[in-house]
């Protein structure tokens, strides 16, 4: 059975590698990447025809000329060479190529990507690059990269889309001893994408979690493979670009709000993705993550010898939604007796200024008992009689004979400098992190937490598969309606066309002329008017709604007259006027709020939603998520808005009805996946009616 | 001329020292203290009757024994021993004391440090501590602590209120070389508080910035004299408790949103103090502004050899409010020149991979004589040919060569482990910060950029002198009328006390029975109707408002009426009921805002400002400032509200008077400073009309 994931072990587990462009020059990457394999656990065979042997192995002039079989091709030669040498790894037979070497698309050189991608396929060779810094694999001392640095064995699988920040990440993991699985620089991506690795490492029993750095995806499986692993396994991110406004402009006011990061955004919490926003987050979550177990609950205890540590460390608490335990009785107890009767038992536990090892000892023996205490930070500073070595020896040793700390994450913070090196480079050769600050510990330690509570949506939601059906069979149904409907959009068809799909929209028609107006309106009672023209768009500043007209002729033709006044002032030529939609006046008590949503080209219906008026205008109070969205989700989406509080109803206020809210939101993201010909979607405003009493969509804007 | 910054002297810059308690054995405080005072420029005399040397110096049994003078005594006895000890301090005339002995306030001994407070204060000697681990000068080489770190000399002055948060600081200062003048462990500051230091420093040369750890003040003098200081000096502070809940109940609106730590946040604000808000940012802090010079915009030129963290460093400044350089035309002339043709020059500069020592310093030299780049951050990463060491060699050789780094700060982020180690020690020996990520670079920055910013209020401003003698007349003319509305203070007396001092009320009367109120009522027109007991704050759930009465006798009765119904209800027992308010009915265009006040025992008079509705109640969107408020403060604390635009107007909706908030937040701030029996006031709602157009208080609370 071939399948992508056979063809990936033979990049990550090869048994051969061919270096073609091997080099004996210093600097030459072709020297660092063979003098980076001479450890390796398999064979390997230099190609270059410029020399019989490098570093005492047999050179080969082409991959042809080798008896065996090869697995894996590094190549490193000049670009325009590399057809030519991939042509010969076809011939070859070789499974997987890792091209180093750059200058394809990432220069514009789209022409010579597509050359190598198209031989690629012809001899179903799997790649990785190019421009890229190579792979690793440490379980088999595979470093077929040209970094500097190759880290400690360990679970972590690294992708990363910078050679440069990889760099920078294997430089620290010896540091804090950080142990790596697979290392997969993964460049300009012609081939591999992150989806096929993390579908791959769903399966490697070597990965326990798995880190990303990206600074943008071109991958459409993504979010659906990440979404399996992350059951599985913690997946870490690291995005970067997170301020860069989205470059097209937007039409819509969502597509307005939805700038790229918010999108990515949204996608991650929907791949149950764990996001760190900086370089520092990024290490402090690999570091805690790949040494210790997770956190059943937010509620953790703090031991220090310094008050005022404890004190910033239940300030960060705070900040990061974690908890101080409230310590068992026997735990208070037992406190009692090791501690100086001056100590105040109570969490932060401040065991005083001169704090011996034993007595830190004691202390987390005792805390690691208490089943009220789900995770524990240790602080230290270095005070006359510290001897923080001696702590970090004790720590250890707790930690080592305590079964515990199996189930318990156990983090440090020595805060200083000279005095407490020594100290926490012992506590991470140990596995236990060691935080520059408690502040940062805490901190990672939410993360963990927030891992925990992370219900990675799943699949299937009976609710929103009936409304997939549903929808399916009424396009089925009214599939030459919905086709004329969108193919002129403005509100009177927009509205048209969601109220096939069962979203409720206010009763209207649409008068051609002014007795047309005036029958509707007979027949509507208290109304409302608005002109319909794809050329205006701000209806009410263009003077184009009257609302409960007594004489709904002139008010026809007041209307037509202001937009024509309208058009001339803003330098409109050709105003297409479709007519006045007539619609019922809703008088019930609500509240509006706005529901969107955009086309995005690798995730897919990204739905907007966010509470009318000021909310959304002054302070962007909005939410996003990507369909399918599960009632669950929903509901998270509503629960991120600042604003939440109000649609639960604050001082004296009605609550509103936010099942409608959910309802909608899963029913656009299905009808943008049906329609997909619609790039976004104003619904604005939504009117939210009390609970159990639904609501009604008072504009809608489809935009092709 | 004796004066408190005289007496100063002699405690930070003493001739002679004792150590009263001083010890032979290791171990004992009395021990580490002679150990850290060998190298000091003065004198010193232990004192031990135990003792005849004590580390080859003659030890006395009494400071009385002594025959020359002493300037500062460094006491170390058991705590009962010390008014003993300082009896004889003060008959002997020594100036100054350095109580690190513990056993006082700190555990509720009040009484032994009320006992040390009457010595000192008869004997006029002026004391550091109890409790405190001691004091430092650099430059004399006095060091009257029992830290195990004597931190590098610099232009750091520290006051911390925890010895165990300093000897963090101190030990970390080596490492990164940060120099310090003065250290000031404050202990339970029985006499000596942060102002007297403040004081001190704003004319000691030595130092350059001041840098304070603080966990609650009781120092009146503070916000003045810090205002004072931070006009000349950068002043550096992290408080502890961020988080933490004002604990006394809360009676007014205000009362309950105006926690401890946004007082402080407030004051700091007010004083010009630049706050951190962990400790990491804390250190990050003190490294820049210790080394660096202040910028002049937050415009800066970014230095990258990689990619990916220019990206990451681009996006912090978006985060901290820091704008990259457009380079000069010049500028992007000579990079063209130095830079290879793949590089693309725009600002985060990517100089490539490949980066050498010299392209990093061509290049830095380029930017540094680039006017629009106020300041520079430059990073590296190690990658394959990257020598980060010659690299750092580089940036101090450009540095010491380039006069345009006196004004512009040059800080860098090798991000990295292992191979950057060196560099970075390089770089801080050689008075460069070199950060663990660009992002803790920009931030860093960003603090500099608020300093230089930072408005430190005038203490002078002609408008609110003004006000200040205007109320203080009033006060003089109305002292009686004044005291006879305090005396009862409800909402009609509140209003009347509000309008005598200008602020605008609506027009109104105190009815006391149905004819009365019918008389108000014509005499008004449109009128509100509002029952004034003193036991029901919430009218409206009361029952107690009716709005434009068509019977104003009907209405007269139905208010109390339905006051006595609320009574029972909520089990008010002795109702009582001053009357009824008729007040004329405010009909415009307008928006509701809330104004409050709180009286706190340390910085004074608190004055909030927020919009009303769901901007306070929800998302608790408010803002504080300390009076005296200046005009261009009360802009500021708008200016703060995620809700400002909303005055401002936003789509379409008007512009509110602005100048109206202002001037009522000056005149509460005064109104408070005036009438100190006041603990909480509540304006809510306080109407705004349009702009120019003034605005009323709508309803008043003021709680003794």
């Amino acid at each position: 059975m071939w399948g992508r994931d056979y063809e990936l072990k033979y990049i990550s587990y090869p048994k051969s590698v061919a270096i073609i462009g091997a080099s004996k020059t210093e600097g030459k990457v072709g020297y660092a990447i063979m003098k980076n394999l001479k450890d390796f656990n398999g064979k390997i065979y230099p190609i270059n025809p410029k020399y019989d042997e490098i570093f005492g192995i047999k050179c080969y002039k082409s991959v042809l000329d080798v008896e065996d079989d090869i697995d894996l091709a590094v190549i490193v030669v000049p670009n325009i060479v590399v057809p030519k040498v991939l042509e010969e790894c076809g011939k070859k037979g070789v499974k997987g190529a890792v091209i180093i070497t750059a200058g394809f698309s990432e220069v514009g050189n789209y022409e010579l990507e597509n050359k190598i991608k198209e031989i690629a396929k012809r001899y179903n060779i799997r790649i990785i690059g190019p421009n890229c810094l190579g792979i690793m694999n440490t379980h088999i001392n595979l470093n077929a990269t040209f970094a500097k640095v190759f880290p400690p064995k360990g679970g972590v699988s690294i992708i990363s889309q910078s050679g440069a920040v990889l760099n920078a990440i294997l430089d620290i993991a010896p540091l804090l001893n950080i142990g790596f699985s697979k290392v997969v620089s993964i460049g300009n991506k012609a081939d591999i994408q992150e989806s096929d690795l993390l579908e791959y490492f769903l399966d490697d029993e070597d990965t326990k979690i798995v880190v990303l750095y990206i600074e943008g995806l071109k991958d459409k499986r993504f979010l659906k493979v990440a979404k399996k692993l992350s059951k599985k396994k913690p997946i870490i991110a690291l995005k970067s670009g997170r301020t860069e406004v989205g470059k097209k402009a937007a039409k819509s006011h969502t597509g307005s709000l939805a700038g790229e990061d918010v999108i990515y955004e949204a996608a991650f919490k929907e791949a149950g993705i764990i996001r760190a926003y900086t370089f520092e987050e990024l290490v402090d979550l690999i570091h805690l993550f790949s040494t210790q177990p997770t956190i059943s609950s937010n509620e953790i205890g703090i031991i220090t010898n310094a008050g005022g540590f404890g004190v910033l460390a239940a300030d960060s608490c705070v900040d990061y939604n974690m908890k101080l335990s409230n310590f068992e009785k026997s735990t208070i107890e037992k406190l009692k007796n090791i501690l100086p009767p001056t100590a105040n038992i109570s969490n932060p536990l401040d065991i005083i200024g001169d704090a011996t090892p034993e007595r830190y000892k004691k202390v987390i023996e005792v805390l690691a008992e208490d089943s009220n205490v789900k995770g524990l930070l240790v602080i230290l500073t270095p005070q006359e009689m510290t001897k923080p070595l001696e702590v970090a020896k004790s720590i250890i040793e707790v930690k080592n004979s305590h079964k515990e700390f199996k189930n318990k994450p156990l983090i440090t913070s020595f805060v200083g400098g000279v005095s407490v090196k020594g100290a926490k480079s012992y506590l991470r050769k140990n596995g236990i992190p060691a935080y520059i600050t408690p502040e940062n510990g805490v901190k990672a330690l939410s993360h963990l937490y927030k891992y925990s509570l992370m219900k990675v949506k799943e699949d299937y939601d009976e609710y929103l598969e009936n409304i997939k059906e549903e929808f399916i069979k009424i396009t089925e149904e009214n599939k030459e309606i919905i086709k004329e409907l969108l193919s002129n959009p403005n509100e009177y068809t927009a509205k048209k066309l969601l109220s096939i799909y069962g979203l409720p929209v206010p009763k209207g028609y649409l008068a051609k002329n002014e007795d047309e107006a005036l029958e509707y309106c007979k027949k509507l009672g208290k109304c409302v008017m608005k002109i319909v023209s794809p050329q205006i768009i701000h209806k009410t500043e263009a003077g184009g709604v009257i609302i409960n007209p007594k004489n709904p002729k002139e008010a026809f033709k007041k209307l037509i007259e202001n937009a024509k006044e309208y058009a001339k002032r803003m330098g409109i030529d050709n105003l297409i006027i479709e007519g006045v939609l007539v619609e019922e006046f809703i008088e019930k008590d609500m509240m509006e709020i706005i529901i969107g949503a955009k086309r995005d080209d690798i995730f897919g219906s990204v739905v907007m939603v966010g509470l009318g008026g000021v909310f959304v205008e002054v302070l962007k109070d909005v939410s996003f998520g990507i369909s399918p969205i599960t009632r669950d989700f929903a509901h998270e989406m509503l629960r991120e808005l600042k604003s939440y509080k109000v649609l639960e109803g604050v001082r004296g206020r009605p609550k509103r009805d936010i099942n409608f809210i959910v309802d909608t939101l899963i029913k656009i993201g299905v009808f943008m996946d049906i329609h997909k010909e619609i790039k976004e979607l104003d619904l604005n405003p939504v009117f939210v009616f009390n609970e159990k009493e639904g609501g009604c969509i008072g504009d809608a804007r489809i935009i092709k």
